[in-house]
């Protein structure tokens, strides 16, 4: 099938809420390539936006004249164009190639709404050479499952169009069309990972088999079939472990530890936090199974998980945040107070809560800050210990320092929005109502 | 780890139940390094039984002197010996690895009983090299996971004690312990794709990430971990489509796609067939979603799926043999008569069917050699025709061409054991009773 063809199809592909596509062009063969496709597919797709964006990462000394002779290029086929400068800062050699790639993604999702969807030039060379990455690192299913054709992004998502075409197809393309592009030099330092397998180890093995690349991206896409089924079996056994944002323990241990560990991958990974270690989810799992809620908390890349009451939770660097004390909440100009420790206390009108009189100035205190023990509780006889309190109230431990006290001038008037002090109940519910959102 | 104590870790990890040892010993680095560490342990391990098994392929002009060399090498270690002489048929040169590969395992299959495991030398470059052929094949998960540390062979199992140590080790060990060991010439050669690996592209690998074998090892470990949860989840699917020998269609198509894929690989697997080619499993899967009995038959390597009353069969080639008719069945010197369709028809004392007299003769037809087509089934009223009678006999369709058909001299007296003739039915269950085996 000819490029043109299955970049079509690529295309054809993307649901048809789509309206904008925009193109990565660096300039080099690949994105030159993509444009130059890009281009053809917009004649008969007037009704889709396309935009260029350029990446400049300032790198290199010739960085801006590449920006503009991307600007040229873009512009000559009639394609609107964006440049992003992003700055790289260069620590070791070898993480440079992840650093930039990082910045590039950020600069490039600022474009990439619902409705957008950005196209990148890798190919199955790269395909290769990111497989063969994840070997290096020791990498699982997941990682040697490489690049997928789709995936989501941003708020929209990422079309890699000429995933099934070699580098050298490329460049049949490219000259057969009289494109000219950039050689970026450091493509040709072998002191980047990527570049030795693509100077070194690949034309060997091409050499010999020359449908090496093409068994390739056939394996790598039965890997992402298999990945896509794992998570299939993960979501099922999840629906099965959920709770109000945890995981249960109890089922958790029902299942083999396989299945344990597959449905943890899946958990984090929904929660929006970083593959785990085989390390990290032992420790996970040596938690999940001791006899009751222990102490210890596993750090992970975002936060700790935690237990309580046999549960597992993901708790936040912010949840963890120690609390400073808040002066002066201005309740006239302030609904919602983001606290220190990056929770949130509401008020709203209407509810239990005497309102604070003109003079009454509120502030909000935490645990540590607090001197009293005790608190009256509305609704309950005589006064009772503010830990028994915090305890009685279901609260998970973390969660204990981290509630607000809220101060009418010099008298706690209410323990989040779980207590309120006695005599400063309004009846009929003509008060207010505080409400707070442990993380934001 | 020494060497030493990974050998030692991992013969301790087999089952209890496990009496003698079997180690294929080529004379080469790796079985020779084999048989030293499996020497010292069995100093501390009297109880089990240790022999040494040498398969001389023939293939070389020091064939000969090779097998005189393991015998002396197992005997100077006081372990017992064996040799099998095999047969290697030479076809194209890249299938001669596989071809010997398959005789040498039949050769050591003969040792391994319930009670054994057979050892190997595997390490980790072997394993790298399994991985990149598979690769190269553009295999999917279950081919890259590779090898096994442990897996059941013949009646028992087979394991690879070296398979976490690199092939530098087991020299460096060798040197230590002065052993001596025969070079293959053919090892040297670069036809062999499994030769290019080693001697062409693992060096660059390793030279520029010495811990490149570590990592691939470690891959590997995780992606033999991915295939088990795979087949985890096919289990359970399974459970919830079998029927009596066949799959249910209806219960199939309510999977998603990738999950129908992956329960019917593992039901070919259970079932001993080889693994299918994805264009294989579209057919069936064709095949299972037509809207009635498809007529259609998928093509297997060992025979034919098929579908009959909503469920899908697995058919043996065996199954679908065309028979011929078998003239004078001896009753009395043969009770289990094996057919020429493979399928077996035996009698037992006590039952409904008249037995012969000593004058008749006992012959067994089939559809295609029948002439009347009307048959009277006691039982029922009148005469039908066998046509109507083996599709009420709810037999699919191509067992219904292998039934047989039995007469007393010139008079069918029985349909397979699912009908008898009429005048003769013995009462009080004083006859005969058929029974007929559609697979053996």
């Amino acid at each position: 099938m000819s490029l043109q063809s299955r970049f079509s199809n690529s295309l054809n592909s993307l649901p048809s809420t789509t309206q904008r596509i925009v193109i990565a062009l660096s300039g080099g063969l690949d994105s030159s390539v993509l444009l130059h496709l890009a281009a053809q597919y917009h004649k008969s797709h007037p009704q889709l936006d396309f935009l260029v964006v350029h990446v400049n990462h300032g790198l290199q000394a010739q960085a801006n004249s590449w920006q503009f002779s991307c600007q040229q290029q873009a512009e000559a086929l009639g394609i609107s164009f964006a440049a992003e400068v992003v700055d790289v800062e260069v620590g070791a050699r070898t993480s440079l190639e992840a650093v930039a790639r990082e910045k590039r993604y950020q600069a490039l999702a600022k474009y990439i709404d619902a409705n957008s969807c950005l196209l990148t030039g890798h190919h199955a060379d790269d395909q290769f050479e990111t497989f063969m990455l994840a070997l290096k690192r020791g990498s699982g299913l997941q990682g040697l499952a490489a690049m997928p054709p789709m995936r989501s992004f941003a708020a929209g998502c990422l079309l890699r169009p000429l995933l099934s075409a070699t580098r050298a197809e490329l460049e049949g393309y490219a000259r057969q069309q009289q494109l000219s592009w950039i050689e970026d030099p450091s493509n040709q330092s072998l002191e980047f990972d990527r570049n030795f397998l693509r100077h070194k180890v690949l034309p060997e093995l091409t050499e010999r088999w020359p449908q090496w690349l093409a068994s390739t991206q056939r394996s790598v896409q039965l890997l992402q079939e298999s990945v896509e089924l794992l998570e299939e079996l993960a979501e099922s056994d999840y629906q099965t472990l959920k709770r109000k944002q945890s995981l249960c323990c109890k089922n958790l241990l029902l299942l083999s530890a396989k299945r344990q560990r597959n449905v943890l991958r899946y958990w984090l990974k929904l929660m929006g936090w970083a593959y785990p270690s085989q390390a990290q989810l032992e420790q996970i799992l040596i938690q999940a199974s001791a006899q009751q809620d222990a102490k210890v908390a596993v750090t992970l890349a975002e936060g700790q998980c935690r237990r309580f009451q046999a549960c597992l939770y993901l708790v936040r660097k912010a949840e963890l945040l120690e609390s400073e004390l808040v002066t002066d909440w201005s309740l006239a100009s302030t609904p919602i107070l983001t606290l220190p420790n990056c929770s949130q206390l509401a008020w709203l009108d209407g509810g239990k809560l005497l309102p604070p009189s003109g003079t009454e100035q509120v502030s909000v205190k935490f645990r540590a800050q607090l001197e009293q023990k005790e608190f009256s509780a509305a609704g309950r006889l005589g006064s009772r210990s503010i830990k028994k309190l915090l305890q009685e109230s279901k609260l998970p431990p973390w969660q204990r320092n981290r509630v607000p006290f809220v101060f009418y001038d010099d008298v706690l008037v209410a323990i989040g929005d779980i207590f309120i002090q006695k005599g400063y109940v309004c009846p009929h519910n003509k008060g207010i109502t505080l409400s707070w959102l442990p993380t934001y």
